[in-house]
C-alpha cells in the first residue's frame, strides 16, 4: 500500500523522529507543543555543486545540512527545539540515505534538535536538502543584528578563513600547494562540517548587545550587523583569530587575510559585547569551551567597518562577501 | 555593500514581510512570538517539471507553493500564522519574480498568513520552492490523521478530480479531447491553483474524529488514514463529488473515476466524523462556504478501504496513490 516515498520516508527517517511532535512521520503537519519561549524559525538550504561538492560524503552533507541551521539559532540565543527536512533527490539509494539518515540522527541527537518532519521530492537536478530548524528563547529574548553600540567589543567565535580554505583545497587552488597532513585534513573538514556554536548561546543570549552567525564572510556579515544597528565598526585584522592551519597557509603565501574575511561558511558566531559585559561574557565562553575573540570595536557613523593592518593602515576589500547572484 | 542575493530579497520579498516577527527580512532567523496555542509545522516542497509545468505562469506556481502548505494546515484545524520560504532558482529575473512575490503577497494577505523570512539559492537544475507554514491550534487541538473509528461518516470537501484532469489536459491526454471552453479553463485552474479549505478549519477542528489533506490521491490518502487510525471504510464511488467539467469528461468516455481517485494534487480535506457530529459539521461547513459531501462510512478491520459502485460491485484500483519514486 505504502508508496516509494512513503517507503523511504519509513525506512530511513522515522527512525530519527522520536520526538512525540513528530508523529512518527505519519501525519501531515508536527506540532511543537505551547510554551513561554518565542519561537525563533530559521531556514537554509544546501545545493550540490553550490554549496557542498558532488564527492562530498553523505555523512559531511548531512552534517552542514543541519549545522549551517543551528549556527543561525546559536547566534539568536536559541536553544534548539526540532527541525523539518526537505530532501529534492534524482533517486533513492540505500547507499547514499543509509549514512546520511545516521550521521544526521547522530547530530539531531547531540545537539538536541529532532527531526519533526518533512517532505521527500524527486528533482531532476542537483542534490538539495532544505532545514527548516526551531529555537526557543524567553519571550522577547532573541539577540537581533540590531543592537550594536559605538563602543562595544566586536568579538569572534572560533577562528575565521579555515572553511575559504579548505573549499580552496578541495578545487585544487592555491592552499591545495600550502597545506598537507593534519592541517590540509583540518582545513578540509571545517568547510565540510561547520561547528555550529550551540554551546555559547546562552552567552550570548545573557550579554551580547547583537549578534549574528558569519555565513557568507567576515567582512561582509559585520557590514550587515553594523548597518541594521546604525553603527560602524573598527576592527584590527591582526586580532582576526586564524588556526594554526591558516596561519601556515597564509605564510606560505598561498591566501590572504583579505580573501578569508569575505568568504564565506565559517559558521562562527561575530557578536557585539558593551565593556561592562565583556568580563562575563568571557568567563561563560570559557566554561561553555568556545574561544573568544575580541577583534575591535563598534565606532558612531554609517561607513563600511573599516578592517587596519597591524600598521594601523586600512586594508582594502575588493569584495565584503560571496554572493550567489 | 549590499550583494546579489540581498538585492533580491530587499526588492522582490521585503515589501511581503510587514509581521513584526520577520525584522525586515533583515536577521538570520524569525520569530513567532509565544502563545497559549499549539504550533503546527509543515513543509512542502514543488519542483518544475515534478510539480508544476515549465511554462506555468509565475503567479500560479506562486499560489500552489503556498496553498499545498495552507491545504496541510487547514485539514489538521490549524490557523495560519505565517510562512518561510526558500527559493532555489537558476537566475534572477525580475519579469519572473517580480509577478511570482506579488501573487504570493496577495495570497499571503487573503488568506492572513505572513512572509516571515526564508533563503534564496543558486541552483543549476529546476526551480525549486519550498514552503515551510506555520499554523496554531489551541494547546492539544491538532486533528491527527489517527482518530478514526468505525461508524464515523468519510466526508470529503470540494470535488475531486479536477486537478488529475487539468494536468492531462496539459500533457495533451485524453481529457484534453474531451473539455472544452470554460470546462477546460476550470480543470487547468484546478491542477495550477489549488483552493485551501482554510475556511473550514474550525469545523474540523470542532467536529472531526481524524483528517488530512488530499494530495496524492483520494483512494491512497483515505487508506493512509484508515492504516494509522487502525480501521477500514467502504466508500461509494457514485457519491464521490465531481465537478460538471469532470462529469463531462467522464460522460465522454476520455476519464475514469478510478483514475480520478488515484491521481494527486487534489487539496481537499478528506475527514471523518462521529455520526452525531455530523449535522453540526455540516451545519458550520456551509456557514463557511464550503461544500461538503459525505462518501462512506469506517468500517472495522484493517483491509484496505473498499470503493464500490452504484451496484455494489468492488471497484479494482491498480493504483492507489501517485509516489516520486
Amino acid at each position: 500500500m505504502a508508496s516509494g516515498e512513503d517507503d523511504l520516508i519509513a525506512r530511513y527517517f522515522k527512525p530519527l523522529a522520536r520526538d512525540a511532535g513528530a508523529f512518527d512521520l505519519g501525519d501531515d503537519c508536527a506540532v511543537l507543543t505551547s510554551s513561554a519561549d518565542d519561537l525563533v524559525l530559521t531556514t537554509d538550504a544546501i545545493v550540490e555543486g553550490v554549496h557542498f561538492l558532488p564527492d562530498d560524503p553523505p555523512e559531511t552533507i548531512a552534517r552542514k545540512a543541519l549545522r549551517v541551521n543551528l549556527s543561525d539559532l546559536a547566534a539568536k540565543g536559541a536553544t534548539p527545539a526540532g527541525f523539518l527536512l526537505t530532501l529534492a533527490l534524482r533517486s533513492a539509494e540505500d547507499a547514499w540515505l543509509a549514512p546520511f539518515a545516521k550521521a544526521l540522527d547522530a547530530d539531531a541527537t547531540a545537539f538536541g534538535c529532532p527531526l519533526l518532519g518533512g517532505d521527500t521530492v524527486s528533482t531532476p537536478g542537483p542534490l538539495m536538502i532544505s532545514v527548516t530548524a526551531f529555537g526557543r528563547v524567553p519571550a522577547g529574548g532573541m539577540v537581533r543584528r540590531a543592537g550594536a553600540r559605538p563602543g562595544d567589543h566586536v568579538v569572534v567565535s572560533g577562528t575565521i578563513g579555515d572553511a575559504a580554505l579548505g573549499l580552496d583545497i578541495l578545487k585544487g587552488g592555491p592552499a591545495a600547494g600550502a597545506a598537507f597532513g593534519e592541517a590540509r585534513v583540518a582545513l578540509v573538514q571545517r568547510y565540510r562540517e561547520p561547528q555550529p556554536r550551540s554551546a555559547l548561546a546562552q552567552a550570548v543570549r545573557d550579554h551580547a548587545s547583537a549578534a549574528m552567525d558569519v555565513s557568507d564572510g567576515l567582512a561582509g556579515d559585520l557590514a550587515k550587523l553594523c548597518a541594521v544597528s546604525g553603527v560602524s565598526a573598527a576592527i584590527e585584522a591582526a586580532a582576526i583569530p586564524l588556526s594554526d592551519a591558516a596561519r601556515a597557509v597564509l605564510g606560505a603565501g598561498a591566501g590572504r587575510i583579505e580573501q578569508l574575511i569575505a568568504c564565506g561558511d565559517d559558521y562562527e558566531i561575530l557578536c557585539t559585547v558593551p565593556q561592562a559585559r565583556l568580563p562575563a561574557f568571557c568567563a561563560d565562553a570559557g566554561r561553555a569551551g568556545v574561544m573568544v575573540t575580541t577583534i575591535g570595536r563598534i565606532t558612531e557613523g554609517h561607513a563600511v567597518p573599516q578592517f587596519s593592518d597591524a600598521q594601523r593602515r586600512p586594508i582594502a576589500l575588493s569584495a565584503l562577501s560571496y554572493s550567489h547572484f
